[in-house]
């Protein structure tokens, strides 16, 4: 059998009960390692289920889908995946390269920051398609995202905003060249995030275009959602550019319309419950 | 301390391990059983567990949260949630009640159905707002749910539909009696929400509206996702009216536009590719 096993959130103690036995008794266990990231490592996670995992990079994944399915009609294999195995990223790929190869699979599911986000008040049947923002470059900086929260803001809906992760990137130098060179893992902070949105508004703005956001638009970012050091900041989209919420991975919403139940809640994350109303005064609107 | 636990969507084995040490030791744990349920009762999670457990029904939680909290500032008191605790409904008033009375609280996330979904291979950044299917009455049949449908289908995402739970309901007769007598449990299936929004788009073809849907979109049934029993359909709204797909829990997506991987790991849940291929390719349409 061929096991996906969600690992939720924070530390080790975050898989199921279900998932742990799996992982104990199985011939070998993969760890998905380059769309997401606990806040501990793979020696944390091998040291709690008292044995060694291997790795699965990009590489492995992409293209190594035999040398994972091995034996997996005979014997358990599994992939471990950050948050749920349908989580940000999906692994259908390798599932059905499993079905192909007659191999039986079964997913063992687990908290995604998709649901988790709820943990900052919002509600999560108010949010609408969720996107997801790359780090730009000098020549590439992408952002077919802002239409996607301009139709979500439209209807009153709350986007959840996903942040670039690169983990393994060849350096530009080694594309070219047969032994490959790795740029040093980044992931966004809510602030570039918020960098790149602001951007954006501006060239919208310079083309008198509506804006889907503004300035002062409210924004909640999240860090580290599940572990023992989350943190949740409820603040305008300028004053996120500015702000730090510590080590990865962040996530950030953009609100759209507001309930004052999600203003009750959401006021534990804010200087005060009076500037948490005042901007969301006008914050729901597109100008 | 006062913890709110998600349990997950399958069995006892879906708590995570740190979910489990908390149960473990706590003063007492409620179980909420009136927004969601397991594939098992409160004796099984008993066993599993080796303690007792408090069920919480809705006037429980609706106006017992000082009998909840008491003493949570000093003890450890939990309330398990199917699902994650801030899935499909929240409980966020319960913790601000908490927070009120100066006592710290922590949410233990899990799976919930707004994740688990992913399980039928559509792309959860693929779906717009999840909106809620209630029982009809012979009195009351509300449809706002159906703007919400058409918004998503509008921008192309599907729509998860969570389905109504009715449990200890009162009788109507015994609504002014000082005794309360209740409805046995009832749990929409999707043959059921697929009538109700066949009978809506009846309406509203009589009114020479536009239609969100119609009785040939391609709709996906999920029951009991996450269980060893879990059962999934991909065919048409109208078939799914006559499809039976066993035991509660239920949830129905309506499909928007659809990407070719998605049909790809969809097929395995339809009679044959060809067919679902048939399907999808006037699916997406509003007409």
């Amino acid at each position: 059998m061929f096991y996906v096993i969600g690992l939720g959130l924070g530390g080790p103690e975050d898989i199921t009960v279900r998932g742990l036995e799996i992982v104990k008794r199985a011939e070998r266990v993969y760890l998905e390692s380059y769309t997401s990231i606990l806040t501990v490592g793979k020696e944390v996670l091998e040291q709690f289920y008292g044995r060694s995992l291997i790795i699965a990079d990009r590489d492995l994944i992409e293209q190594g889908a035999d040398e994972i399915l091995q034996d997996a009609n005979s014997k358990d294999v599994v992939l471990l995946v950050v948050g749920d195995p349908f989580g940000a990223t999906t692994h259908t790929d390798l599932l059905l390269r499993a079905k192909e190869a007659n191999i039986n699979y079964k997913i063992i599911h687990n908290a995604s920051i998709m649901n988790a986000v709820g943990c900052c008040g919002l509600q999560l049947y108010r949010f609408g398609e969720t996107v997801s923002i790359p780090f730009w470059t000098e020549s590439w900086q992408p952002d077919s995202f802002y239409d996607k929260i301009f139709g979500n803001r439209s209807l009153g809906l709350h986007t959840l905003c996903l942040l670039d992760i690169c983990v393994k990137e060849p350096t530009l130098e080694s594309l070219t060249k047969k032994r490959k060179e790795y740029q040093p893992p980044r992931f966004m902070s809510v602030s570039e995030a918020a960098e790149q949105l602001l951007e954006i508004i501006g060239r919208k703005c310079r083309d008198h275009e509506k804006l889907a956001y503004t300035s002062t638009t409210l924004c909640v970012g999240l860090a580290r959602v599940g572990s023992d050091t989350q943190k949740i900041l409820a603040c305008t989209l300028q004053e996120m550019k500015d702000a730090d919420l510590g080590p990865p991975l962040h996530s950030l919403i953009i609100t759209g319309c507001l309930h004052p139940f999600e203003l009750d809640f959401l006021a534990q994350f804010c200087d005060s419950k009076e500037k948490l109303l005042q901007i969301a005064q006008t914050s729901s609107f597109i100008v």
